[in-house]
């Protein structure tokens, strides 16, 4: 983002007046709409208030932008907009359109953390820069070719990227599949947004885990889904809340996360699984199975999935590579009857034409290479050192103040907090200090629940990191 | 696609009843699900009819599958389903949704291609393999590492991505933008899809090119937008069109493709294009330009886009990578005011999460780099130099059948036929003879067009693919 440079012989309030008219003659502003106010402005550019009041003092004497008490700052219209002519509503339009916003509380998260990258951060639900095997793609990188083809992309996905994926799921989680069975998509969010958008109807009603997956709740919304709720106690959801929940409201499929759930970190026990699956089947009722964490169970022996016990093709499987390797190549999976597979291939035509080549060649290779087995094992082992500071610093900073259940996989701990404080006062304060994490309402959960992503969070950190959080909540 | 070993000791219909019952064992058919008929696996399988007879009766005699006459054959449900397990309905999910399927000539162009890589291709709407710069995005490949961050990408696009745009877009198409007003999408279809899930609303009107690019209209259908179509004359759409569906139906946006327009290679007048945008201005409606062939113009002087010409602030200007270098990697981007940008890129982390880090860095090093203007000219030639091939080619063998302007730039030949011929016939006809192209009917023009995609051919084969299209029109 763009600073005002404070060597420069010109003064920052014109530099600022100057990158402002530019940015409104690029068009980013246009004619009639609102500027960041006084306040945001200056936070953004490191500046004092002050400076930014002078700043639109300039661009307001030279008729560019106009202020009215109370609603701000706005690019005027006879200068830019010179009458007759309209510039459109696109405030409107911003507003308008099937998609909900996101949780505000997220778009805050992202927002702070583009404000301040020095923040502690236990929010993005992400591995931490080290956990990827950086070096090691970088060697696969070097040593093959990515361009020899460059062209459209079977929108079903790359087919050495499929055929390496028959090959991990036999191994790594004794699920057969075939080629044709399987769907590449731009990770885990993509399937769950390709099933909710093209495998359901608006007014449908589903069945999602309390507390559920943190993008996913407006990515259902906007589909125009109804939401129903599914507790999970310590060994998963109860099979006979499914049940319920179809006899009164018909659910038409029920979204789990049975590995390391996020954000509670639960692993549904065997029996759980089993009941689960035989619920689905009394009830021919499909199973949306999210499994990104699996991978990471620090005893090295995750369960194997519900679509590995399931005999009566119920469970429509996603995986992803985002969180046992790396979340910027964008590449997760979904196996499926292929009749399920051919629909979202074609649909997936209308929305972004099929993903690149290069990123799906990247993860063939490495999951194929002799450097994923190893890859994991240290990942597992770093996570586990991780889990275990996080830990060791919050029962000795907040010793009797919080409670949780110890997590044997994933990257996150889920925190339930005794004394009874406002998510949003909680969150601004710790922020304030330096660290940040997500609060339980954006799960649906009570406001006193906190999620830490130790995975993302750099080990040298965590103990600064939940100290910072501890002073927040006492300062509460 | 797997095909059974003609060496192999065992006999081809044992293969073949193996490998379905392995495909059934792995969930890709499950129980109760519909095989392919007889006749179309034998196709796919580059075998006789009977041999897929033989091996429908060693599964049918194992229990796995039941025919029924006249409802075709399906995996049995008592041996794989063992009553009372229920498998869910799996056809019925693949046939709700919101989405529509796409047309369903486009489905048949792509299995066609898939069943017969040897096809003629004039139909996929993309650079020929030979026109990709593929050397020089090895060197570059070579020469940079992509690894040094793997996390999620800002929701925006990679900054050094957007940063090269800024001087791509003022150097080649004299668009003034700053990074904030830029959005990377995956191509110019999520570019499209985007605005019509995110800015407008189902039952909202807009206003499309007639004919119009392929992949939009059940695009935009899908978004439960209502459509209207602006006819394209030899400049253009025309002003007082878009003023009278404004009238009637309030249209809500204008979605154009005025440089080479994508089917009919319409290049807009100037005096058109200020026209359009006065009535834009007048209304206060928003234009939506996709720009994806300008830089292709063969003379090597693409017109200023409309929103170079854009004092009011009405256009949403959409670009990408596909048509003037590859398609494969999945860049496109868009440039708009500041409140939209942020609301799509707060829409996209519900869709994908984002576009991998790989490709981005690939395009902006590109972009940047000594290849870029040397790659565009040699580019511009074979266009130009397959143009002529074509244009030789059709007035040799159907002189006198057929109309057609010559395009000045883009990779498409707008082929009026004079005969009255039903498209579907006159598609598989050629097809047989080993040629493929767009029927206009996709397009939703008259059958009596054709679209030939001279820039995917390969220049050795557009003369026999043309005689091979003339050999099937005759036929008829």
């Amino acid at each position: 983002m763009w600073k005002p440079d404070r060597q420069h012989k010109k003064p920052l309030y014109i530099q600022i007046a100057d990158h402002l008219a530019h940015r409104i003659g690029c068009g980013e502003f246009p004619p009639g709409s609102l500027l960041p106010s006084e306040r945001k402005l200056a936070e953004q550019l490191d500046v004092n208030r002050s400076t930014v009041i002078l700043a639109f003092a300039e661009l307001r004497a030279a008729g560019m932008i106009e202020s009215r008490t109370g609603s701000g700052t706005r690019v005027s219209t006879s200068k830019w907009g010179a009458t007759p002519k309209l510039t459109p509503n696109w405030r409107r339009y911003a507003e308008g359109g099937n998609f909900l916003p996101n949780v505000p509380f997220l778009r805050r998260i992202r927002e702070a953390l583009l404000q301040n990258p020095q923040l502690i951060d236990f929010a993005s639900g992400e591995l931490a820069a080290d956990l990827a095997p950086i070096q090691e793609i970088t060697k696969l990188m070097s040593e093959h070719q990515y361009t020899s083809y460059l062209g459209y992309d079977n929108p079903q996905g790359y087919i050495p990227l499929r055929q390496a994926l028959v090959t991990y799921l036999s191994d790594y989680r004794g699920i057969k599949a075939t080629e044709s069975s399987i769907l590449i998509t731009s990770g885990s969010q993509q399937s769950l947004h390709l099933i909710a958008q093209c495998l359901l109807a608006p007014g449908d009603a589903i069945a999602i885990e309390d507390p559920s997956y943190n993008y996913s709740l407006p990515m259902f919304q906007s589909a125009g889904l109804r939401l129903f709720r599914l507790p999970v106690d310590e060994h998963g959801v109860q099979p006979d809340d499914i049940r319920s929940l179809y006899k009164k409201h018909r659910i038409k499929m029920v979204f789990l996360n049975p590995n390391f759930h996020n954000p509670t970190g639960t692993l549904y026990s065997e029996e759980r699984r089993q009941q689960v699956l035989d619920a689905a089947s009394e009830l021919g009722l499909p199973i949306v199975e999210d499994d990104p964490f699996s991978l990471t169970a620090y005893d090295g022996s995750p369960p194997p999935p519900l679509k590995a016990l399931d005999s009566s093709g119920s469970v429509l499987y996603i995986g992803s590579f985002s969180k046992i390797a790396a979340s910027g190549l964008r590449i997760g999976w979904m196996v499926a009857p292929h009749s399920i597979v051919e629909r979202l291939a074609d649909a997936r035509q209308q929305i972004d034409f099929g993903l690149s080549i290069i990123p799906q060649q990247v993860v063939a290779q490495f999951l194929q290479s002799a450097y994923f087995a190893p890859h994991l094992e240290r990942l597992r082992a770093q996570l586990q050192f991780k889990r275990d500071l996080t830990i060791e610093a919050l029962n000795s900073e907040l010793s009797g103040l919080i409670e949780y259940a110890v997590p044997q996989g994933g990257l996150h701990l889920w925190v339930k907090l005794l004394p009874d404080i406002p998510d949003n006062k909680l969150f601004e304060e710790a922020v304030k200090k330096g660290v940040i994490f997500v609060p339980g309402s954006v799960y649906g959960s009570d406001a006193s629940f906190v999620r830490f992503t130790y995975g993302r969070a750099k080990a040298e950190e965590i103990q600064e990191g939940i100290a910072k959080f501890a002073d927040a909540l006492r300062e509460l």
